[in-house]
């Protein structure tokens, strides 16, 4: 998934301010459901983010053009891990290991079909 | 409403973000609500935003204190009108009318007493 | 321009943010730009914001993919006036008239002919 | 310090979207320096996230009023590193540990005494 760099993306020193590599790797995430048409919230089931380990290799500047690359490190029956990183022509600026919980109702539930089929 | 301009909030220019201006005068709004106990959604009635008409005068810069200055313009049965300014040391940066619709379920509805003790 | 609505853009209601349709509207203009292999900061010389007049028309919602039109209204020596808007299907969301003014050191500066050639 | 949430802070399920809880933690490290009446951008000096560890206990919802507590946890002359937590009602919502490098013309620096003053 190609991100492009804007104004609302950088902050005072001219680089991506830090919050914004999650905003993109959700995208990424979300996308990956929307790109085989469906949605990552289905019948009242969604994820929620329950931990994040992140490094910042090096930063991204405005009107750069980033690729996020997802994938599953992990699946049980209620959590999903993944690997993301951001890079930009090849190189690493961001990478993170991300937790997510199934969710319905403000109670962990067990991935549907409906979302395993996309995550493994 | 006192304002800090954050990091988040600056692009690469070292000024606030021109749309942050409306996120600081929505802020405001809702702030009304909660520093009289109140909340902005009630009982499924909430407003949404049908007119902006924004002017831009000076910038604000990182670390500056902001404050947002609102004021009840009009009031009909489902709409207000509102005057909103930001202001750094009595200097007017940014000021807007803006025209809220009440919503309930997805439909313009008259705007409840509970609001309108708030906006009177 | 496309632009797809991520869970980043939605607020409680489910609905995009009423301050995200200017992100979506800044993407489309810097695009303007990268799109033609430049950019819209160049040789210290910029936009910044003087006027905004935004109508709201209908919601958009989480998940669905929206597109930006842009067009230059108005060109005088040192502003732009453009049009834009946010269809879904064709349906118009929401338009603005949008002012913005060259910059080159915090003075508004006559446009140069590497942002003319993209304006015109 | 105390912190707002606002509707542009939650997401479609009503909960603060989680990449917001970096920005509220930012405000946090740069409200240790405005409050001290100096900034944490000094002579070019500033600082760059390298890493964060973090974890979601439990969502904030809208309207809600949190509290970011900050303290150093390690300081070496060119990194620090801090433990944040978002409270609300002294219940955690959210915790990280963020590595933080200083850096002056995009190179390590060692940690000026201006900002020492602040995280000793």
């Amino acid at each position: 998934m190609k991100i492009r760099v804007y104004y609302e993306d950088v902050d005072i020193g001219g680089v991506v301010y830090h919050a914004k590599y999650l905003h993109y790797c959700e995208r990424a995430r979300s996308e990956l459901f929307f790109s085989r048409g469906k949605s990552p919230v289905w019948e009242g089931y969604h994820f929620v983010v329950s931990r994040i380990d992140a490094r910042y290799h090096a930063p991204a500047r405005f009107g750069e053009l980033l690729e996020v690359k997802s994938s599953v490190k992990k699946l049980t029956p209620v959590r999903v891990v993944m690997d993301q990183r951001v890079e930009r022509e090849g190189e690493t600026l961001f990478e993170m290991e991300i937790e997510l919980v199934c969710i319905k109702e403000n109670r962990p539930a067990k991935i549907p079909d409906y979302f395993l089929e996309v995550l493994r």
